[in-house]
C-alpha cells in the first residue's frame, strides 16, 4: 500500500517547495581485495576514471563561473593539476602491474599515502591544505572507477530539494537559488548557517529533521513545507495537489505583503514602528530599499575585515559605508563597528585558540586593547556620515566603564576628523547592542550615556540561557518566548524610553511573527531584519492593535514556561 | 648600585613566603650540527646519558612514592622502559657510527622518528599517548647529554618559590608544600587552576604577573606577598627584614583567627549566619571539620565520576556519600549532582567535542536526557540521607521547565527508594545553582519550587559578561564587585527570601574579604568556601555590623563601574 512519510523539524524558510530530492551524501567507495590478471585493462579503466574525472571537473568549474569568484573557481583547477600529476599516475601502474592489485585498490592506495604524506608536513600549512585536496580528488576519481555518482551541487541543473546532515557555507556558495526549491537537514536550529542563507536566498527550509537523511531516496518526491517544519516523502497525488494549493495561497499572501513596500510602518490603532534590514555589504542595500526598509538597522561591518587580506584602510571603509549610507536615499543607516575574533579569525591578525571563543577576547574587547584600528574605522564612519545619516554601534559591551572607554575613542576620532572636516560627526548618534546579559540588566545607567539600545537577541539569548546557538544538543534552550526573557526585553526597552534612548532589536527575534505581537506591546521602537521579512512583518503589524498587544505581554509575563508563552500567542493570533 | 625589582600579579593566596626561586622552565636543548670521529666514545656519551636518565627516574620516583598514586608512579617505569628499548638504542648507534653524527643529532633524530610514528597511529589511542612520553624521556635524555637541568617539581627538597609561566594540574600533584614557599605565574586569574590549589595547599600565592619568568633567575631569593600581590626578586636584606616581620604578623593574625573554630558564625551585633566548606571527596571532610564548617555548602561529586573507569555504581556512590555525611557529625552536606561535560570529559560516557563548551551539554542537559543515570545518583544520596542531613543541588538550571523535570526524576528515585526504606528521602532539602543568568533574573519564579539556592558566582560572572575565566584576554571582566553584578545577587537572595527559601553562595566570591560586608547587607544565608578561608571569614563576620553593612549595598549599587565599589568597600573596613 502507498504511504507517503512526514519527516517534522524546524521551520526555518516560509515557502512551500516540491522536487525530487537531491542527496548530499557521499556513496559508499568500499571494495574487495583481489587479484587481477589483465593487468593493462586494469590500468586503462585508472586512465579512462581519471579522464573522466578531468571533464566533470571542467564542466562543474563552466557552470559555476558566473557565481563564483576567482579564488573558488581556482580550486577546480588545482583538483585537476592532481589528476594530471605523472608521478601519481606511475605509482599507480607500476602497482597494478607489479603486484595485480586492483585499479580501486592502487587508487585508494596510492593517493592515501600522498595525503598522509601532505597531511604529516606539520610545519606546512599549505602543502596540509593540499592532503584535503588530494582525498577529494580521489573521491571523484574512485566513484568513477565504480561507476557511482557524486553529489555534486554546483552542477545541479533541474529543480530539486537539496537533502542533507547538514550544509555548509561552502556549500551554499555553490547553490544556484533558481533550481532549489527546497531544503531539508539533519542538524541545525533557527539560526544555524543553513537556516540564515536558506531566509536569505528565499528557499523554503526546515532544518534539525534529525531523520531526513536516512528517510527519502535519492530522486523520491520531497514537499517542504517551510512554514510548517513538515518534509513530506514519497507524496501521494493528493498530497501534491494539497501543497501546490497551499502554495499558491502563500504566493497571493506574498503578494499582498508586497503592496506594503511604500507603507508607513504602522499598527492598526496608527502608532508608527520602523521596521529596518539587517545587511552585510553595501551590495546589500539595493535589495533592503526593493523591500521597502525604513533603513538599516544593522550593517555588519565585518565583511570589510573578513573578505580582504589585510587591514583595510580608512580610504577603502569610508568608500564602502559612503556607498552604503548614499544608496540608503536619506533613511538612516546603523553600523556596528568590528565585530571580529575567535570563530571570526582574520589571516592578517592572529588572535590566539580560545577554548569558549563566544565567551572570549573579540568585538569591543579587541577595539579598546587596539585604539589605532579602532579609530581608523570611526573616521572612516564620521566623514561617511556626510552623504546621509549614519549611527555608530558598539558590539559586546557589558559594562559602564567600557562603554566610556569606547566613547572617549569615538571623541579623539571625531576630533581629528574635524581638523579638516568642522563639525562633521556632530549629528552621528552612538549606541550600542544590547547583548551581554550584564548590559541587560544594568540597562538604566547604559540608557543615560547612548542615543539607542539594539537588542541582539541571537547572542543575548545564547548568554542568558548558557547555551551556544550552533550547538544541537542545548538547541531546546533558544527560547525567545521564555517569560524570564520576555521580562529582560521589557526592562531594557524601558530603561531607553525611562533615558530618552531608542530601542531597537536585530536579531532573529525581531523578524518572528510570534514575538512580534509581544515586542509592539512592549514598544519596541524599530525592528531590524532580513530583507525578505519585512514586507511580512509590516502586513502583519498593521493588523495588530497595541493596546491589546500590552495586554498580551502583561499575561505572558505572568506565566511560567516558553510553550504556555507560544500558546497563548498563538490562541491570540488565533494561529492553530 | 644594588636595586630589587617589584612584579605586580593578582593575590591569590593568603599569606608571605621567602625562598630561592625554582624555574618551572624548560631550558634551551638547540645544538649545532656537526661530524664526529671518534664514534665510539660518541656513542659511550649517549649510553651515559640514557643510564643517568634512568637513575634520576628512579630517584624521582622513590621520592615521590609517599605522595603520589600507584597510576602516577606506573607512569616512571614506563619512562624508564623506553630508555632501554634495544631498538631503539641500537638505531641510535648506528647512525653515529654510519654517518658520523654527534649524539645530540642522533638521539634527536632518532627519538622523534620514534614518536611521529607513535602519533601517527591515529587508531590507537592509547600508543598516540605513548608518543609524549617517548618526548618527555628525550627531553631528559638530552638534558643529560648536554649537561642541562630539567626542572623537577617532585625532586624539590629544599625550600622554594616555584616561578613558572604557568602550573598545570600535574605539576601540583608533585608538589611538596612542605618545601614550596610560595608560587608566582605569568598567567592565570583568581579562579585559575593554580590559584584555586594554591590556597587548598596554603602556598602564598600570586598569579597573572605577565612577566615573573623573565625577571627572575633561577635561585634569585623571591619574595612572595600573597596579600598584596606583589612579588620582590633579589630583594635587600632590609626588604627581607620587612616582609619577615609581616610575615610574622600575618602567623599572629592566623592564630588569633584558629580561635574561632568552636566559635559561632556571627555578625558583631548577634545576626547568625553559616560558614560552609566546598569540598571535592570525602576525605576532605576531616579538614572541614578541623577548619570548624558549620556544614558542607558544595559537595562537588564529579569526583566520583573522573577518578572511575566505569560509571559509579549507585552502590559505590552510597558509600561515598555516606562516608561525608557520617563525618560532618549531624552537620548539613550539600552535594551537587553530576557537573560534567565539556571541559570535564569522561573516557567512558564519550560526548561530542564541542566548540564552546561551557555553552553546551553539560551537568542537568546531560541528567534530564539520561534519566537512568541520574536516578542512580539520587537513589544513592537518598539513602545516605539515612546517616546524616544531606540537601541536593541541581547545577546548571536555566528554565522552571528544567527545575520541574529534576524534581519529576527525583520523585521517581524517591519513590524507588522508598519502596524498600518508608519514607527515607521525606526529609532531603533540594535545592539549585543560580549560575546561568535567566535563572538569576527568574529567582522569584524558581525559589518557590526550591528549598534554597546557591549562588555559584564563577559560572554566573562569566556567563553575565560572557567572558570565560580561564581566559587571560577577558581577565579584567571578572567583576564580582560590579554595581550591576550585585544587583544581580541582591535580586536573587531577595527571591530566596520572599518565597522562605535559603540563600547561600558557593562561588570564590563567598570567600572574598571585599565582598563580605557586602554580602551581609545583603542577608545572605550561607557563606561556602575552601576550609583554609573559613576562620579568618569568621573572624572578619564578627567584626561587622549589618546595619552598617545594609548601608554599604545601599551606597555601592549606586556607583557606575567595579572599581568605584572597590573604592568605597576599602573606606569603609578603613584599608589601605
Amino acid at each position: 500500500m502507498f504511504m507517503s512519510q512526514v519527516v517534522k523539524g524546524i521551520a526555518a524558510s516560509d515557502g512551500i517547495g516540491v522536487a525530487p530530492a537531491y542527496l548530499l551524501v557521499d556513496p559508499d567507495l568500499s571494495y574487495d581485495k583481489k587479484k587481477v590478471d589483465d593487468t593493462a585493462a586494469e590500468y586503462a579503466r585508472v586512465e579512462k576514471a581519471f579522464q573522466d574525472s578531468i571533464s566533470q571537473l571542467e564542466t562543474i568549474k563552466e557552470n559555476a563561473k558566473s557565481r563564483l569568484g576567482d579564488e573558488e573557481l581556482a580550486v577546480f583547477d588545482a583538483h585537476i593539476a592532481i589528476l594530471s600529476d605523472p608521478e601519481m599516475l606511475s605509482q599507480i601502474k607500476d602497482d597494478i602491474e607489479l603486484n595485480q592489485t586492483s585499479a580501486e585498490e592502487a587508487v585508494d592506495k596510492v593517493t592515501t599515502n600522498f595525503s598522509d604524506m601532505l597531511a604529516a608536513m606539520t610545519d606546512n600549512a599549505y602543502m596540509q591544505e593540499r592532503a584535503a585536496d588530494v582525498k577529494d580528488v580521489a573521491k571523484r576519481a574512485m566513484s568513477n572507477l565504480m561507476g557511482k555518482e557524486l553529489p555534486n551541487i554546483a552542477g545541479i541543473d533541474h529543480p530539486v530539494v537539496i537533502v542533507a546532515h547538514e550544509i555548509t557555507p561552502s556549500d551554499t556558495s555553490q547553490m544556484d537559488a533558481k533550481y532549489v526549491k527546497g531544503m531539508v537537514t539533519d542538524l541545525g536550529g533557527r539560526t544555524s548557517h543553513a537556516a540564515i542563507m536558506s531566509r536569505t536566498l528565499r528557499i523554503p527550509a526546515i532544518v534539525g529533521s534529525q531523520e531526513i537523511t536516512t528517510t527519502a531516496k535519492q530522486g523520491q518526491t520531497v514537499i517542504v513545507d517551510g512554514l510548517n517544519g513538515d518534509a513530506i516523502v514519497d507524496p501521494s497525488e493528493a498530497e501534491v495537489k494539497e501543497y501546490e494549493d497551499k502554495a499558491a495561497a502563500f504566493e497571493a499572501e506574498r503578494a499582498e505583503w508586497a503592496k506594503m513596500v511604500d507603507a508607513p510602518s504602522k499598527s492598526k490603532d496608527g502608532k508608527d514602528f520602523e521596521i529596518a534590514a539587517n545587511i552585510g555589504t553595501p551590495d546589500d542595500v539595493e535589495d533592503a530599499m526593493a523591500q521597502g526598509a525604513d533603513g538599516v538597522g544593522l550593517f555588519r561591518s565585518e565583511f570589510l575585515y573578513m573578505s580582504s587580506d589585510h587591514f583595510p584602510s580608512e580610504e577603502e571603509q569610508f568608500k564602502a559605508y559612503k556607498v552604503a549610507v548614499a544608496g540608503m536615499d536619506g533613511k538612516p543607516v546603523v553600523v556596528r563597528t568590528m565585530d571580529i575574533g575567535g570563530d571570526k579569525p582574520l589571516d592578517y591578525m592572529p588572535l590566539p585558540e580560545e577554548l569558549n571563543p563566544f565567551l572570549g577576547y573579540r568585538a569591543i574587547r579587541i577595539c579598546l586593547e587596539q585604539p589605532d584600528m579602532f579609530k581608523t574605522q570611526l573616521r572612516a564612519l564620521i566623514r561617511a556620515s556626510e552623504f546621509g545619516p549614519i549611527e555608530i554601534m558598539f558590539p559586546m559591551i557589558a559594562t559602564v566603564a567600557e562603554l566610556r572607554a569606547a566613547k572617549q575613542i569615538y571623541e579623539e576620532a571625531k576630533a581629528e576628523v574635524q581638523a579638516d572636516h568642522p563639525s562633521l560627526g556632530d549629528n552621528v548618534k552612538i549606541g550600542m547592542m544590547i547583548e551581554v546579559p550584564l548590559a541587560a540588566v544594568n540597562a538604566d545607567a547604559l540608557a543615560k550615556e547612548v542615543d539607542f539600545f539594539s537588542i541582539g537577541t541571537n547572542d543575548l539569548i545564547q548568554y542568558f540561557f548558557a547555551a551556544d546557538r550552533g550547538n544541537d544538543a542545548v538547541s531546546y534552550l533558544y527560547q525567545p518566548l521564555n517569560p524570564a526573557l520576555l521580562s529582560v526585553i521589557k526592562h531594557v526597552i524601558d530603561a531607553a524610553h525611562r533615558h530618552d534612548a531608542k530601542a531597537a532589536m536585530c536579531g532573529e527575534m525581531a523578524g518572528d511573527q510570534l514575538a512580534l505581537p509581544l515586542l509592539m506591546g512592549m514598544g519596541l521602537d524599530e525592528y531590524s531584519m532580513s530583507a525578505t521579512s519585512i514586507l511580512r512583518t509590516r502586513s502583519m503589524m498593521s493588523k495588530l492593535d497595541t493596546t491589546e498587544c500590552a495586554k498580551l505581554v502583561d499575561d505572558a509575563l505572568n506565566l511560567d514556561t516558553a510553550e504556555e508563552v507560544e500558546a497563548l500567542v498563538k490562541e491570540r493570533l488565533n494561529l492553530k
